[in-house]
């Protein structure tokens, strides 16, 4: 469920952009990117990819209401919520209905929120943002999942010399090889200082944003990746932790 | 002008974080970050930098106005305002104030908004948002001062091949070496689609994200390098066009 109102990328990136959506008497059908996954999108009720959704708060809340009570999910293992950043409507209003729909035994979302996971990049600019999101979780009452640091060191590919910001220790072979450099500990500093589960880093690999944006799977693409291994491994420990 | 409201970054990048707004007789006192620069922004509002901003649209609309009315900014050759990702309550709420402050006549913005900068990285997943900005500045009647594109190509610091995706052309030496490639020509070429002046690219290096965590100027530090040529040229082209 992407609740990224007025700036929906996951089609793109799902290789799905462009479809609309089918309206059944059960309700909206999702788009089913495979058999067994399914993604609804603002961006799939657009004329065009280019269009703009110009909404204000209400409306961007009506739409993530419709999302969860009036998408026909079938049954499901997963629900997947990817919100934009902040601490805004989006965030609240997810909050809330996720809570609400769990009181009344809604499906598909009856047993309510699992909890957050918060992804980030190494850098103190972004790490500001993720102790804000940390304090509203614990303020909304939502468990945190755990933290992710994603472009997290690089390989190039011409020298193959590894440039690494793993794990919050800062390995750098040279002075400035790291493209977001971790200088205040990166991600993995930060989940122990608010004692949350550090649940990995994937690092810097071009071949994920070509993939993101001719939506290819990275992860059947280049299965013996690094940053394949690491996200898979991450995937084991939220699924089944 | 910092509305970003929920994730405000421009203090930490300024130097300035921490800070609190004084108010006198006149309003708000910004933050001065040199004699000849001052920064607004919710941060210096917050009791401690991890305090999350949890506001729906309304609330956010309102510091936006409180900012425009209740700051003295003093005599301004340029107002910049950085906005976040999207086309939603911020967007709309400084469009709005912006064109009733210049109707009145009211300083600083008496003469309106100038326009719009738009500011990207190479790939398609974010050009797909940058499309909707481009037309939600057409609905909404700001005219485009042009689109920047911003981490485009890269210099490994170990081995110091350049890997390119200026201008629009992909000049890649190594198949895998562009950290964001501009897989469908990036924003020069989005640029020429949508008639928007292209104003320029700044290659993306590790060193610029490592000046926006400490506080420090990159150009300042770092006159030489091709990113800050690449950043006063493009300054050069907006201030003076």
């Amino acid at each position: 469920m992407d609740i990224d109102i007025t700036g929906p990328s996951l089609p793109r990136i799902m290789g799905v952009d462009g479809e609309q959506i089918h309206e059944s008497s059960t309700g909206w059908t999702p788009i089913y990117v495979r058999e067994n996954l399914a993604l609804i999108s603002t961006s799939f009720l657009l004329p065009s990819p280019d269009t703009p959704i110009i909404w204000r708060g209400p409306k961007k809340n009506g739409m993530i209401k419709q999302f969860i009570k009036d998408v026909d999910w079938d049954e499901l293992d997963f629900l997947v919520i990817d919100t934009p950043p902040g601490t805004s409507d989006e965030h609240l209003s997810i909050s809330t209905f996720l809570r609400q729909a769990a009181a009344a035994g809604e499906e598909p979302v009856s047993v309510g929120a699992d909890g957050a996971l918060i992804v980030t990049t190494p850098q103190e600019v972004a790490l500001l943002d993720v102790r804000k999101e940390l304090d509203f979780c614990r303020k909304a009452g939502i468990r945190v999942l755990g933290i992710v640091e994603n472009m997290s060191g690089f390989v190039c590919p011409n020298c193959k010399v590894r440039h690494l910001s793993f794990w919050g220790r800062v390995l750098i072979r040279q002075g400035e090889s790291n493209i977001f450099a971790a200088t205040t500990g990166g991600a993995s500093a930060l989940a122990k200082q608010f004692k949350v589960p550090f649940l990995g880093a994937v690092p810097l690999d071009p071949r994920i944003a070509k993939c993101c944006d001719f939506g290819e799977s990275f992860v059947d693409e280049f299965p013996d990746s690094a940053a394949t291994k690491a996200f898979l491994s991450i995937v084991n420990g939220i699924a089944d932790p």
